[in-house]
């Protein structure tokens, strides 16, 4: 078997933790240079392998790569980019395969969410479809959970880690100001149609912390949700409530819409926070204080669940060794093997049981009242944040790494998105 | 000299590390049991002395005391409730000359920002005016770093290396997706009039981050502003923007007001950024994230500086060491003794020169176009971010504590706030 290249590519948000799965791909292939000569890097994600922008990796030290391990955001580039159906946009396909002959590409590992794994699917489908022999395996990420077969997806552990931590310290702080001031503390996080990351938030009742959460998958009911709030400040003086940026009216509406879409024509969201802020001032009067944590929440590598680390890191690498196996179309997988104490080991699932299906919040991992979690989903939850992966310190500042991004000279002719 | 007993109490807005002060007082004090019977905490602050509502902390174990150093909020509960002067009010410090006589109390310290120095210093003239022995010290807090003489206040070193840290993660989230999806990312953060918190968001220029600051001391230059965005985003692919909650228009409007204000009159703020971040979409049309951090940036202990959080015990320390020493009308300072390698003392200050004033940044600090900081501010701040000081976690999550906060048995009838 001669050496063949292979092509990594970041897809779609990024994650605190979607470079350990970078590390983990590009230090395994770098101990089998005999069936992997080079990861060449997707500069943007596909992207690159659609212009031909790609990053030759095996110029960056043993020391930059293994710095990917703590370092947050997407270390290639990504984008917002999915690829239509072979039959819709075969134009884009041809050219990919030109890409992949001209660079002696065998491998393609795309690490990415739900909407990835129907791209890598489709990629992986080339063989037959386009007589090109290319091995694609998906490697999990996305903070939204949402994948299915895995039990967790590498991005969430961390997200959620910091969703906990972050709920519980401001409620602390909302609870030492209740008396003359702040009663109600909103935090709205991501999740646009999956409640996990605002379920991370419900793991603060354990402290203490009186908690109500508004999930994409309950509609809003807003005269129970506001005699809950009012019931919470009777008993306890405050109340945080932790939004969903996905949660909706009744009639469907998003609780804030900005108006604009994604390139996969995903409503844009952002300032639930306020909405139901002033919902509850307007009812109830009590004084406020809100946060969005947008960006913050997925980049926070500073907090990082070693779990979360451990399992993306270990992603990377199952993807790359399922390859050298000789698999096609799959996807390593976390497999729950014990809750406590927490165990976990690698599987696989065929992509093309992964492609287009999302995982939402099983009902009874939401209360009755669907307004808070249940000890069955703290059970879930708390090994996905277990444990602290601190990044080095320098200055006051983590020292994360900035690749030097060294282009693979260019063989064809230029592309047109 | 008999034992007296001490008042403590926590007063405005809390931080990641006022309870490190309070772990200061009540540390030192329970080292001078011959000068110090016991410490009396105002619970809510000032509010608990006015109705009797002591709590006594010497019912907490020495462990409990300790953990303080790491648990952010305030463990009394705080306030915001300034007294008015002893002319307009001598009903007020009347009730507080009843508790403090019925509770033996003979030392005031009082642990807030410049309003709080100011209700610290007339309680200080009590000797005087009323002929009440007590001896008044003031413990500085203030996340917004607004007091004089001390070169920086507790408080600020954490939510400055908070906005730092969470402004680098948050940019190379935003730089790896700038190719097809954003190219702005807006953080808000706190600091009605002074832009110190605001200036530590520029810390992550010296990391190749494209980086614009909002300050409340600047008038908003729309026209100049979007035309740095615009050069930024011409060069990078993409631009951070730091906004201060107290950036105003021209005319003195707030970019963000939201129409209440609070018992000290101040007008509460929040949403500067999705102001901004519309304003430059609407102008530009790049498409933007925004984070409001809210309450999230001064309760982060899991973040806090080292620096910060030594100052802030040495503060408590030096508070009660001072009243030991037979001083009134006092607060203790640091005095920045060498920048590079950083040293730091502790120094004092007459509450008359504090209260009341507020130190903004200096012009100099700030770069001339008004959208950066100078190489002498990056001076300043580092220092004040060194270090971390991680607390205790448990299944995933810091292990704060909640105090008990047992009532001292009330002696006085009832008092109308």
């Amino acid at each position: 078997m001669t050496a063949k290249n292979a092509f990594y590519a970041q897809s779609g948000g990024v994650t605190a933790v979607i470079n350990a799965s970078a590390c983990g791909v590009i230090e395994t292939a770098r101990q089998h240079k005999d069936k992997i000569a080079n990861v060449y890097a997707g500069r943007n994600g596909i992207i690159g392998a659609l212009t031909e922008d790609l990053i030759d990796t095996s110029s960056e030290s043993d020391a930059a790569i293994a710095a990917l391990r703590y370092t947050p955001s997407g270390a290639f580039g990504s984008c917002r980019y999915k690829l239509k159906s072979l039959e819709a946009n075969k134009r884009e396909y041809e050219r990919l395969i030109e890409v992949f002959k001209a660079h002696d590409i065998g491998y393609f590992f795309y690490n990415g969410g739900g909407d990835s794994a129907d791209t890598c699917f489709k990629v992986s489908q080339l063989s037959e479809t386009a007589g090109f022999p290319v091995q694609a395996v998906h490697v999990p990420k996305t903070v939204d959970n949402d994948l299915p077969i895995t039990d967790n997806c590498p991005g969430f552990g961390s997200v959620a880690k910091y969703i906990a931590v972050s709920t519980l310290e401001a409620s602390f702080d909302v609870r030492s100001m209740a008396k003359t001031s702040t009663k109600i503390f909103v935090i709205e996080v991501m999740g646009r149609h999956a409640g996990w990351i605002a379920a991370a938030g419900g793991l603060v009742e354990d402290h203490d912390i009186p908690v109500l959460i508004l999930f994409p998958e309950i509609e809003l009911d807003q005269e129970r949700f506001l005699a809950a709030v009012k019931a919470k400040v009777e008993k306890h003086d405050f109340c945080t409530i932790v939004v969903s940026e996905g949660a909706k009216y009744p009639d469907g509406r998003f609780l804030a819409e900005q108006g604009t879409r994604d390139a996969f024509g995903h409503a844009q969201l952002g300032g639930a926070a306020p909405v139901v802020a002033n919902m509850v001032k307007d009812a109830l009067g009590y004084k406020f204080h809100w946060a969005v944590a947008d960006y913050l929440q997925r980049a926070a590598r500073h907090l990082a669940s070693k779990t979360d680390v451990d399992q993306a890191y270990a992603m990377g690498k199952a993807a790359v060794e399922l390859a050298l196996q000789g698999h096609n179309a799959i996807m390593p997988t976390i497999v729950r093997a014990s809750n406590a104490p927490y165990r976990w080991e690698v599987g696989e699932a065929p992509l093309s049981k992964v492609a287009n299906v999302e995982k939402f919040m099983p009902r009874d991992f939401i209360s009755e009242d669907g307004l808070g979690i249940t000890t069955a989903c703290k059970e879930y939850l708390i090994p996905l944040i277990q444990g602290e992966d601190y990044p080095p310190f320098e200055k006051g500042l983590p020292k994360y790494v900035t690749l030097k991004n060294a282009p693979v000279a260019k063989k064809l002719g230029a592309f047109e998105l």
